[in-house]
């Protein structure tokens, strides 16, 4: 489960924008928040089965677009190949301007997972 | 009419799996392959209102899909600063490994818009 959860907090954290603000929402409380099911049901004052439903087919979607775009995979390894440049930067004597691009690199994934 | 060609070919580039078939096969022909209206409406046997329609359509939702992704925008960010690191290895005396890692990611990226 942690895997999951994991997992997607990832993809929503990718595809955040192209789910309705219901979805969001609930994929906020229940993964990032770690509200149960049942809280959110209070929350919204809707069934707990509709919340589960709508939760599962969020997934769902969130998989479809990453099977169709692959935003995270191609993520993890444009991260990986920063880490790589660092190493390998690090090990000879880099100019400042090569340490600044890895940054600039490196802070332009943060922004873009916001 | 150029700049937008080229815009619309790189959007269709980034988002083109989001798209319907149909959607995918009249963007391929007008923007790619340069195909007239009339030339569509012919191949397909449908009006050529009909195809115009769609294509003006999928241009609006390309746009609609960068505004809330942005990975046209991202990639040539990206791409500049590639430009930059190669400059800055190339000036001092890179080690394999490094200019190996710039090979990688440059490839990664053309990789990424096919």
């Amino acid at each position: 489960m942690l895997e999951k959860t994991v997992r997607m907090n990832a993809l929503f954290d990718f595809y955040q924008p192209l789910l309705t603000l219901k979805q969001q929402k609930y994929m906020e409380l229940y993964f990032l928040d770690d509200f149960s099911l049942g809280e959110i049901s209070e929350t919204f004052d809707v069934s707990r089965q509709a919340v589960y439903d709508n939760i599962r087919r969020t997934e769902a979607m969130l998989e479809e677009y990453e099977e169709k775009l692959g935003l995270y995979q191609k993520y993890k390894e444009r991260t990986k190949r920063y880490r790589q440049l660092r190493k390998y930067a690090e090990e000879s004597s880099p100019s400042p301007g090569l340490m600044k691009t890895i940054d600039a690199l490196e802070k332009l994934e943060e922004e873009g997972t916001k």
